[in-house]
């Protein structure tokens, strides 16, 4: 089990996501400044992660405190909801925080503590139960031997564990199907060659690492059968934000006729966001394209663009994956439809 | 000027791109077989600077001959043949060796040294005019402003001088048009953001760099006019052999409604091979997937892809521009046409 954040003993611990493949560290954050700039810098990133870690770091930071509890949450929660734009799990995880906070804000500050711990620590738990649910449905839609390509990671390292398109590749296995992952590597910061490759090489599933720029020419040789990519927002039109390239990879599935799935909690889902147009996209610093591993590739003082997120329109979505079951277009019924539904049980595991 | 392949007194000096940007080292090579293990490591590349070095490493390897010059040739020719599978120049180039040493085999050693070297001279300084002239023809297709995407290189560093799709950006600024070229990384080598920024920022050419993966959304958003690459073997029926990543921008541009072009010499147009499908395609070491300079940016034993060059087919290609004019399809009749037409003047460089 990879464990991607975790509460312990009254700190957060996050593995450093920066160092993998090659060191596993967890670094012990006690200070929920620090933690927020965890999530800026990437030590941790992966939308459905960043909410769990948000939630933690609300809790954490308000361990220590002693007075006005009201204005020290409201500070807290300012100093997560500039860590990072564009993951609307963050602004969902506060959001839950916040309502925890009031309905205990007339309560002793200890039991304020206390629940704000305890909604973290459900969040992180369902996120988990999330995944490994929405797994199964994603799983269920694919054929017994398939060749997955996917892009960023959307795995354990993205969630509190199991994943979100991952999660599907997973669930696949466990149905016995015969899995093959592209990862693509995903420049910038090399999610997929780093961490994708790492978790699926630990749970000895079959993968193959290649470029971003290979994936159109793979498809085009019949190489690849679906395209699983997870989702950092999904507007209410099932627009989707995710990694930059992802767009790209939607454009080629199509051209190819071949299935472009996203998988991911109704966590992600915004429906106060009624297009991608209304999506918030990061921008990075230019030093994440012009250095690889610490070392310069590119001359000194070159203009850079770096965000860190595209928008696929709706229309190059053949399904969203969530927790509640699979949406098919038009997504703005289907969406709303799951994200109204009472919480259905996890799908069975019977091969489908 | 960038001295990619030189003649200097008896050797063959190439600028080592490996190093570049950080470092300008030209390696002085005075065995012909060197020079090859030189063009398959990627010393030099790009399809007419391969074929220049070609010319000039037969004259080389000839130098040193004492006697049996008809063995000697086909020795040094196979060599070369064997460096690298898919630039067609390179096999072009040995073919007009070849005739000038079938021209010569029963004169003096000598002369027929003498004649060589010539003609390897002649295949340099006429690459450069070719390259003159399709910028000319390239140039005139562009409006008064204009946003070029490019990949990988295919600049001077890439020919004997001037370049073909960089060819193109030049002559466009020689007739003061206001460019701004838009440099995709060009994984895994890297040649567009290690080469291309390099030459073009060296011309005082406003250039914007980008990871591959970022090319789709930059069109969505309207910031491409049009796509020009180089190529590394055209077949008769105009699907183009091009750098890995090729095929996915003309498949992006083609659904963007961007014109997509292919600057080429006509040494590139192999009309021998009537598709892209007969175009060998060289697989290149998994290790400049996994590392990036110099370090593992992957898990170890991870299975890799790395073809290093796709085929676009033809119907995505808006036009092919060569040394005497612009091809448009249908590509078999147009292609075979200029092949044959008699050389061309260089346009004349008024304002198109």
């Amino acid at each position: 089990m990879i464990r991607t954040v975790e509460w312990r003993k009254g700190t957060v611990v996050l593995l450093d996501q920066r160092l993998l493949p090659h060191q596993e560290v967890y670094r012990v954050y006690r200070d929920y400044r620090r933690l927020a700039l965890a999530i800026r810098d990437m030590v941790v990133r992966g939308a459905p992660a960043i909410g769990v870690t948000a939630a933690f770091g609300i809790a954490l930071g308000m361990q220590r405190v002693r007075r006005h509890p009201a204005e020290a949450f409201e500070r807290i929660c300012t100093t997560f909801a500039r860590s990072r734009p564009t993951a609307v799990n963050l602004f969902w995880a506060i959001e839950r925080m916040r309502r925890t906070f009031e309905s205990l804000r007339d309560r002793p500050l200890e039991e304020i503590k206390e629940g704000l711990l305890a909604e973290a620590r459900a969040i992180h738990d369902e996120d988990i139960e999330a995944n490994r649910s929405l797994g199964m449905y994603g799983a269920r839609l694919l054929p017994q031997r398939v060749r997955i390509l996917t892009h960023c990671n959307a795995g354990a390292l993205a969630t509190a564990g199991y994943g979100t398109a991952l999660g599907v590749v997973r669930a696949a296995c466990e149905l016995g199907k015969q899995v093959r992952v592209f990862a693509t590597e995903t420049r910038p910061f090399l999610q997929g060659a780093r961490l994708t490759c790492w978790e699926l090489l630990r749970d000895g599933i079959p993968t193959t690492l290649l470029t971003d720029n290979m994936a159109g020419d793979l498809m085009r040789q019949g190489g690849v059968d679906c395209v699983i990519v997870g989702a950092d927002r999904i507007a209410a039109n099932g627009d989707v934000a995710n990694k930059i390239g992802t767009y790209s990879l939607a454009v080629l599935a199509h051209v190819h006729r071949i299935p472009f799935f996203v998988a991911a909690p109704l966590a992600t889902v915004d429906l106060a966001c009624p297009t991608g147009q209304q999506i918030p996209i990061e921008q990075r610093s230019p030093k994440e394209v012009t250095h690889v591993a610490g070392r310069p590739v590119a001359p000194s003082g070159v203009d850079v663009l770096n965000p860190a997120f595209d928008v696929t329109p709706a229309r190059y979505v053949t399904a969203i994956i969530t927790e509640r079951g699979v949406a098919s277009p038009p997504y703005r019924a289907s969406l709303r439809r799951l994200a109204s539904s009472p919480a259905a049980a996890t799908p069975q595991r019977k091969k489908g």
